[in-house]
């Protein structure tokens, strides 16, 4: 089977959580915005199913997988599909459910450090929101950044499989994930995350190892990961980081 | 099995999706934080899930349910869970996963819903963010409300089984949230919602088709469904109605 996945060129964004997984279990996939349009990729091949009516399960925006006839959005939802098909995903249902919830928890997460930047929403520029997003950006790095790393650092504490990874004994989807958050807040926050993940020494750990593992030090160094930017979820404006 | 289910007393929040699904299957739960403090219950009995060691698996936030041992959080997960053991979703693995993946979409917008009158932070009173929430919801009302209801409404009409539902031929927990949605909608923004509803006869069919089920409609008269207010995800304040 070879993937098809769906989401806006240029940008890592919420692609990017599907494209470790696929990385790192070495699936074909073709990525198709980024294929040239006149070969039959870019914006055009993505937006087609967004306003062909034929289609009856449509997903509400990218990113999306298609996988033979089956089309799947909502990155946590592709994730769920793909973690037992990729082998990134425990085999007894209680601990599916529980890697599903740690990503749910992590898409939460995204949400908000997205809105650091643009708290009065996406139909506006971040100059006509600098102000709204200093003072969010205050709350969220305060509060809701150490909340957040606080608790994924006690879930690797408390695996009581008691290696590095976030459930059970074998790396999942979820471990990718984490790795890729802990990076982008690297890139957004570099003071205020360099001072809360101090004491968060098994996060640390997680991201370094996750971004050694060979497959996916292949894909960095292929040029294939897109670099971060001030177009995505992370995004550096200096102002922001306390 | 007596589910227990563990979210804030005095709101409807997301404690209310988990809820419905329970009241429609006629579901034997505990209402935890809702019983008296003296009696093993309130925010006390729940709080103690965020604090005990001992717990490898915790929940981030309510609302949890607690199921046997097994205790999950994420709204759409406790939907997920519940789904085919209360006969509330559909039964193919494709469909299952649409469903679920619909479920998010409604999470997504629950965010964007209560970001309206907390686009700050939810660290900081209404009061101390009002200009941001009535800038953040108009852009709400005016892009994301319409986006979202639209999108919906194409659900429905899509729906190749041809019925009131969201997916095949028979009510699944998805239509009991987005009930849920359209009422929380026309308590909070009664002047744009209406406005916006007027394009999707089949979300207020929906809506009230829900509502004047036998067990539903059970639920709503016990006055055990907390009425909502303004301490919840759907508030009315005026000043951001359009």
């Amino acid at each position: 089977m070879i993937y098809e996945l769906y989401y806006w060129p240029g940008i890592q964004g919420r692609g990017e959580f599907v494209r470790l997984a696929l990385e790192e279990a070495e699936a074909e996939y073709i990525d198709v915005a980024l294929i040239p349009e006149e070969e039959g990729g870019g914006i055009t091949a993505m937006e087609k199913f967004f306003e062909d009516e034929s289609i009856e399960r449509p997903p509400f925006a990218p990113p999306f997988l298609k996988a033979g006839r089956q089309l799947i959005g909502q990155t946590p939802n592709i994730l769920l599909f793909l973690g037992g098909r990729l082998g990134l995903a425990p085999r007894d249902t209680a601990s599916k459910l529980w890697t599903h919830q740690l990503q749910l928890t992590i898409a939460d997460f995204v949400v908000e450090i997205h809105d650091t930047h643009h708290p009065l929403g996406s139909g506006l520029y971040y100059e006509e929101q600098k102000l709204a997003a200093k003072r969010r950006s205050k709350d969220f790095l305060a509060n809701r950044l150490p909340k957040f790393l606080n608790y994924f650092e006690r879930i690797l504490d408390r695996n009581s499989a008691d290696g590095p990874w976030m459930v059970g004994t074998r790396l999942t989807y979820v471990d990718l994930s984490m790795a890729q958050i802990i990076a982008g807040l690297h890139y957004a926050f570099p003071s205020a995350s360099r001072k809360t993940l101090r004491a968060c020494s098994r996060l640390r750990a997680l991201h370094d190892l996750v971004f050694a593992r060979p497959h996916i030090k292949r894909y960095v160094a292929s040029g294939r990961r897109l670099a971060f930017n001030n177009d995505d979820i992370f995004r550096r404006y200096p102002e922001l980081d306390g």
